[in-house]
């Protein structure tokens, strides 16, 4: 077996792991292989705050081989070299002195040096890209490089752009399939929606998780609040009776009055008459919200994009048009663009669901 | 063999004419098969006013059967019954006392009613419905039914619908492949392009073929140009020295200037201040302009939309976004439309051209 056949068995092990028991952990599997090819022990990152791949995979080998100085590990990520809520596992490898490492995917966090920290002690280290490992830990990836949430937009659009007629309803552009889609895989994927005050006053959505044949799911909400004009509006649809979500209410204001026990007031300061994105990302990678999906009008839509802050593009596009220039389009910033501008949009996939259409883009950072 | 196994035959014999040569007429096979099943004629119509397919099939029947009166004809179109460039096909068939008809498809123009005639003749008249035969000869039905040409209205958008910025710049939305299939598939297939003058000015776009390894080809081109002031712009790509196309300006002037050989002026009423869509069309079908291709602006667009005048539409969404709310939509009105209003666009197909997608949809009528 070459090394990215051992590299790829590590990684159909590391996705044994369900992606919300290990928030905001990656996906790791390993695998440690003896001098005649034998898979000798193997493991993978299974829950937050238990042992990382490597210890099981080493814990494992010991088990039969007292001496690991002629194996080698294969490890989906690079080893950690710091304490976390387990010891650095570059410590331990090197105390087992194992004869090579194989690393499928360097850590995008500064912090780990562990490929750096195993070559200093004179294990042989070397790196083979696997680009499936970068999708299977996009959300680790965007929180590590960018220290914020992994974010993605997902608007429902008329052929011309369209998400809502002159007077606000957007009721309904895209049809049943598709919608089927946003519950079951966008919003049951992600570990909040966000939105605005505007678009929950417009539509009066429930924002939870709808699917055929299951019981309604709780989604955590985000809302950008200034005002907190929310809290005036006891009737909302999204303010049912929450077990185990919340919704957030992010705001300059500093308010201390009585809320609901499934409120929380997230505060950030204004920057130029703006919500500050950046104090509300750090605030919601502390409550260990990784993946968030954008559902708003064309403002938010359009600041989340003039920020980089989106990862990847959802567009519905329906069969219809809406040829009034009042509408209200899916982006809209006030800010003068040329055609020429480099953009960074990739298509990653094209569904069909009847006749509407999902594109789905990766944005390029 | 079925009904529908000779008639697939003789739809396939159809497809052998070119569309160009026959136009404004359909493509028709047609075969003839004796009491044994045996196939002994056959034809489709190959030129404008030469025999039609029935004709062609009797005649090679008749070389080896004097008799004709036990055989069946299939013929994918409803045999004739009207003295146009030929005489009626009907007639024929009477004359030689077929057994039975079994016809593809009925003649959407209400002037002929063959299949009515023969029966009352004593002849047995079958029809089968077979779907392939609407989309071969959907400009004849479009040209009979509506007595226009079929419209295909072709756009380059935006992620978000946008044709230009606000300057009016959109050399290019859509990429190098996206391009050349406009080219070589929609301006290829057409007998004319059909654009604004204001377009004309603000692209300067030459409204050629031009083919990958191939020599340009020229194009008609049709411009709705009220005050002619294409005239007044004597350097236009567009204005190249013709062979065998024309340039047709549409207008409500009677002009009676110079004109180059190849600017033809087409004169329309206006009606509530806009070219008589209507007369344009009329005008069209007697220049034998069956099928046009649309590429103007927002405003073009979506006065053919709100005329029904539209058939197919051809959007190319490029993976851009323009949020600034002054750029120019692919589809701009001024007429207030609610997002409920119910609309007849059914996706055709999807084709992907690297990062850019091509939905393609047909109008319901």
């Amino acid at each position: 077996m070459t090394a990215l056949a051992y590299l790829q068995k590590a990684f159909l092990l590391s996705k044994k792991a369900n992606s919300k028991d290990i928030r905001p952990n990656p996906f790791v599997g390993a695998i440690i292989v003896d001098e005649m090819g034998e898979i000798i022990g193997e493991g993978y990152h299974k829950k937050l705050g238990e042992p990382h791949a490597e210890v099981f995979a080493i814990q494992q080998a010991l088990e039969n081989h007292k001496d690991l100085s002629t194996c080698t590990l294969y490890v989906t990520l690079e080893p950690c070299s710091h304490f976390g809520k387990t010891p650095p596992c570059s410590d331990l490898i090197i105390l087992h002195k194992l004869k090579k490492v194989v690393i499928g995917a360097l850590d995008p966090n500064p912090k780990v040096s562990g490929a750096k920290i195993l070559a200093e002690a004179g294990i042989e280290v070397e790196v083979v890209h696997m680009p499936e490992l970068q999708k299977l830990n996009q959300v680790f990836n965007i929180n590590q490089k960018f220290k914020r949430p992994r974010y993605i937009l997902k608007t429902a659009t008329t052929i011309n752009g369209s998400i809502a007629d002159r007077n606000g309803n957007s009721k309904w552009i895209s049809n049943e399939k598709s919608r089927q889609y946003v519950h079951a895989t966008l919003r049951n994927q992600v570990d909040a929606i966000l939105t605005s005050a505007k678009t929950v006053l417009q539509d009066n959505a429930k924002l939870n998780i709808r699917m055929e044949g299951a019981q309604e799911k709780e989604q955590n909400v985000i809302i950008l609040d200034k005002n907190l004009s929310i809290l005036n509006n006891k009737k909302l649809e999204l303010l049912y009776k929450r077990s185990n979500t919340k919704i957030y209410l992010v705001t300059h204001l500093d308010y201390q009055g009585p809320l609901e026990e499934f409120i929380e007031v997230i505060q950030v300061p204004l920057i130029d008459d703006q919500l500050s994105l950046d104090e509300l990302n750090k605030q919601l990678l502390q409550k260990n919200i990784c993946e968030v999906l954008i559902e708003g009008g064309g403002k938010l839509n359009a600041s989340f994009i003039s920020k980089n802050l989106v990862d990847e593009m959802n567009i519905f596009i329906a069969p219809k048009l809406l040829t009034d220039p009042s509408s209200i389009n899916a982006f809209s910033s006030g800010i003068f663009q040329e055609i020429g501008e480099k953009q960074h949009f990739q298509l990653l996939e094209l569904i069909q669901f009847d006749s509407d259409v999902l594109l789905r883009y990766d944005v390029l950072h």
